[in-house]
């Protein structure tokens, strides 16, 4: 195909040619002087996007569902007892990787759309009164239905319960994207991938540990090798890759304030594109709109799966599919990373015409017109 | 700015990220059997791309204006008369260019916005009963104008008027998008350079050559050397660059006919949303409308460099300024070279947003629909 | 520093132009059909470097040491007993990750310099009557000594002992540049990462597994999640990274068998310039030399710590520290992957020079010619 | 084949990672102001390389040749005198283009081998009473033969006769690697291209030009259009390549002088090795020895040009062949542009084996020790 294509999916996103330059270096000896400055200068940055100065950064070779584990093997042991907060495919993994280890898991189930209930979490664990729940887990902005949780409710929800549970938030498809803050919100680990908001290709997991969770891990019992964070405090005094400098660079020239605006600005323009076409967004809460991805209900007759397919021979336009309960049912529309105003444009024009050609009736331009209305409305802060 | 730069100008084009890598190879000795084989792809792919058998292509790091000069100094004697058909900024020049060497030149003068008028050649030609004319010099496709000249009735009109001029034609801003073909149409020279069609960074000069132009350059007496094709054809048996290579591994896969089609299609949605906003196009005749890029007339009371430049400022949005006469009048939109539905919709989306935000008055959507609806009924050839 | 830098460690090697340029292309959508095809085109290459028709690859976003941990968790259960050959600093590794998961560790120990005993590991598997030891661990090549151990020996070992213990085998260093074979020898895991003998950037762990071992792993009881391979087989037939492709395109080119030459051919000459120095090679057994690095005693009075820092230092030559026992007492000349005679000749000028300049007497040039020597009388299979 | 090409030919040279990296970044709009601003700070840093204040910089798509050209065409009109210092294949070629465009040349011929010798030109000048002669032309550093030429002296020379000609001088091979300096040397103009000590892809001409020369270019009448410097000038107030400013970015972080010291000190390990291997300089005057390559005559009975495609064949060695006069009888070993110790040996110890594997009786190892001698007995700079 000729042109640039529209990955237009909820992550990996589109890596800025500046990191890919910086992808392309040679590799340098990882046991010399140049290695580990790269090392502290990229542990001190991501401390600065997840908004911590009191915890650690561990990274490892590895992927989001590897951070999961990592987390949870670090800090429970079999046999412990958590409460995992489950509104979607991901939120639902997160809890399946802890039984894998043996650990017993209470599930707070919310349906897909829903976000994560601060007082129905707070009723919970103020009816564990023995303290037998170790954690709390959440996945802040919920990948598979565009829902973002509110993080501050649920910490509020912890202390007035006055409940010691440790809080551990998946963050893969909100950081550097969506406002999150670590110490603030007293997130005792809080992890995420490289490839959406640092927008660099997939491959590490990513973590920020409270001393909390430090002193946590101490006693926890799951074995561990590969994922022990101990070994892996040692190795930061030494190193780590080129191209996640570039990221933590491209998001200080902007600003975190300005990144988190801009995606915001984006995905209501978003929004207002899908809704001016008549379509309804999963989401049931606006308070809970994620500002990085939109997941569409499909209209009654047509299947998502082979509408994705559709955008993605005739225009070379990437949608994210419906996943788990929602497959075939939703379409969602990614608005996260190295994202400008035409871009999403270009991308919602495909939409708008791969629909009507796939026999959705929608007028052309509608949803156009009330996206570029909103852009037109708000400048950018740039 | 995060996101993609949306490069709307007439050139240099987007450079697809395969021919990026293919530039990112180590140097290779000049000297050395890979670069000979190289050259001879090369050569032979370019013949393929002027659809040309007889002619020889030549190459020179320069420009578009060096290949100008490369055309003339070879094959003219000072002293000698042309006949340059002049309708805008660029025709002129190749004027200008001949006239530096002290060769007369009679200008066919043309307003900005009309083609090459055959009948009128004809004309010039018949009265010539002498042959005092060496050439007629035209330019395929006016960049600054966005016009495209029927170059088959200029030879004809050679021919009927049976004069031996030999036919330069400058084809910068069409080879590879406009269906443009030496053999077929006489053409003696036709000169281009890499950063259009070719979708290369800008830095040659290359020119296919017939045997009649060659026969002309031993006589002909131009001072030369730079630019003299002699040593450069010698040259031939032994090389040029990969990423040339690259270029024409593409513009092969998707196949010439294929890549003629698209930016026709493109070009048609291009005007179609331009007159559904309201807005006049610069080319008076339709039959000369160009296909690489869309002259777009500013409405009265803006000027078109103001324009551009917020378009810029705002939403990095490229857009080519108006030349020579009208200067701060008209508005350039290109759409050629490695782009698809999606970037020229992105584009456009950017065209109505910005002019809006400068206070044209004007319809959000309204050019965007219009150009949807056209691509909708005309499936792409892939 | 000017020029090239000489990366003179056993690995991550340099990474070709090649793959380097292919790692810089755009990301693809992971549920799309061109990396589904380049799923397969990887895994069926990747069968053909490890030797095997029958087994299965199995590959991570990780590292070595996952590998080492994602071999271990499928195959085993807390409580089963293993023999581990540990003859260095890396075998010692593969033993640890196993009696992190509650595995009784049997350790075969040897000296570092010394290879795996075959006869020796006949003995113990003899005397396990009631064949309690589930799985013999080794390591094909030992990278902290540069000992290459006899694996099909080990094999034919586990023959004549009837015993049905698994064959486990780190190949992390010796993979695509030192002879090995799955089916031939009978390996039910085969493990290794891409940073060495494959030529890519670090970050991934890459198994090959037999029937046995897939049968195996459904009685193992090991915790696992991110490690579970039963997911991963059914992901393969759905995705993998470009670079790998380019990686071994380049293998194939050369032809495995060349390749192994090379090493072979590179690794003698680089031995021989060591020993026409006067230094000692660590490696007891010439027939367990490794032809992928070679462990160098350094001469008594001198740190190799400080030496190689003097070497990075002056000459921006980098060389394998000593690990573990041998810490201080050696250093390590890496002479695998991407590598030709004249980048080999250059790195070792580097060592003369540094080890001169550090205060080590010897002959300046009286290794080179050795190594010249060498390269004269055998020359290259290319 | 597998490893690091080695490029020993006197340019193109090597072009640096961080250069690669930045010509691989995306096309940016030639009229927009990031354009311009790159303008301006790569002319001012080329003025540092010519070290000139008081000359301008005047840079075109071509090459050196290209330069000649618009060297002559601004400065002289056809029927003009000048005075041409023969001494090679390229200050030929320098002379044969003034001839070109009807300059009349008096040649001052040097035997292959030899400088420009001050005191003849100082005694033509003197001779020439009636200031006939309009310009004096050499090479700094004639690369067909490895022989620099004292400008200073040169300078000098015109001083003493008191001659107003314009001292028009070719530093394509000595530019940023051995101290050539515009201003305090009076030179008029100063002619390069990027491909040698600028460690860029060729591709440009670019000149150095003082305001004599400026005054002598209103008044030549040489036809001129491309290579007229006058909009040249007025462009530059808008813009040049971003990779030229990495470039000179690699340039000033080691600081001129230290390139200098560099290119002089890895210069003299070369010869100490080629005299150590018995063979002969070209160069007769060792205060004329070239420091970015060395010509090395071919012992007699052998032929260079087949023994430079015997190195090209057996180990990816590239080496400079003898051009004109010497064509067959030397080889030239280049030595600039990026490069380090290690790079040079390696390439050494190429030319030992391949020489001796072609015929040549020599000792294996003896050329590097040399060098290696040398090289430790004066420290890097760095």
């Amino acid at each position: 195909m000729p042109g640039r294509p529209f990955l237009q999916i909820p992550g990996p996103t589109l890596v800025p040619e500046r990191v890919t330059r910086a992808i392309s270096q040679s590799i340098i000896d990882h046991r010399g002087p140049k290695f580990a400055a790269l090392v502290h200068e990229c542990l001190a940055g991501l401390k600065g996007v997840f908004q911590t100065v009191r915890g650690e950064i561990v990274i490892y070779p590895g992927s989001g569902t590897g951070a999961w584990e990592a987390c949870l093997v670090n800090t429970l042991s079999p046999g412990d007892r958590v409460l995992a907060c489950v509104n979607g495919h991901f939120s639902a993994g997160f809890a399946k990787t802890a039984a894998a280890y043996g650990i017993e898991v209470d599930r707070l189930e919310l349906p897909y759309g829903a976000g994560v209930p601060a007082d129905q979490v707070e009723e919970r664990l103020r009816a564990d009164k023995t303290h037998q729940l170790r954690a709390v887990l959440a996945v802040h902005n919920e990948t598979s239905t565009g829902v973002t949780s509110n993080v501050a409710a649920t910490r509020a929800a912890l202390d007035r319960a006055r409940h010691p549970a440790l809080l551990l938030v998946d963050v893969v498809s909100s950081l550097a994207s969506i406002d999150f803050r670590v110490d603030e919100w007293g997130v005792d680990v809080a992890l995420t991938g490289p490839q959406k908001g640092l927008m660099l290709p997939p491959g590490l997991a990513i973590l920020a540990v409270s001393d909390k969770a430090f002193h946590a891990s101490e006693k926890a019992k799951c074995p561990r090798a590969y994922w022990d964070w101990a070994p892996v405090l040692e190795r930061n005094k030494r190193g780590e890759f080129p191209y996640l400098r570039e990221s933590l660079a491209i998001l200080n020239e902007e600003g975190l304030p300005n990144v988190f605006k801009r995606h915001a600005r984006l995905a209501e323009a978003c929004r207002r594109a899908v809704q001016a076409l008549g379509l309804r967004i999963l989401c049931q809460n606006p308070a809970e709109y994620s500002n990085t991805l939109t997941a569409v209900v499909m209209p009654t007759g047509f299947d998502s799966d082979a509408y994705i397919a559709h955008a993605w021979k005739t225009l070379d336009l990437s949608l994210g599919v419906g996943l788990s309960e929602v497959k075939g049912k939703i379409f969602r529309i990614g608005h996260l990373g190295s994202l400008n105003e035409l871009d999403l444009l270009g991308g919602l024009a495909g939409v708008e015409l791969t629909l009507k050609s796939f026999g959705v009736n929608l007028r052309l331009g509608a949803g156009l017109a009330a996206a570029q209305q909103y852009l037109l409305e708000t400048p950018s802060s740039q």
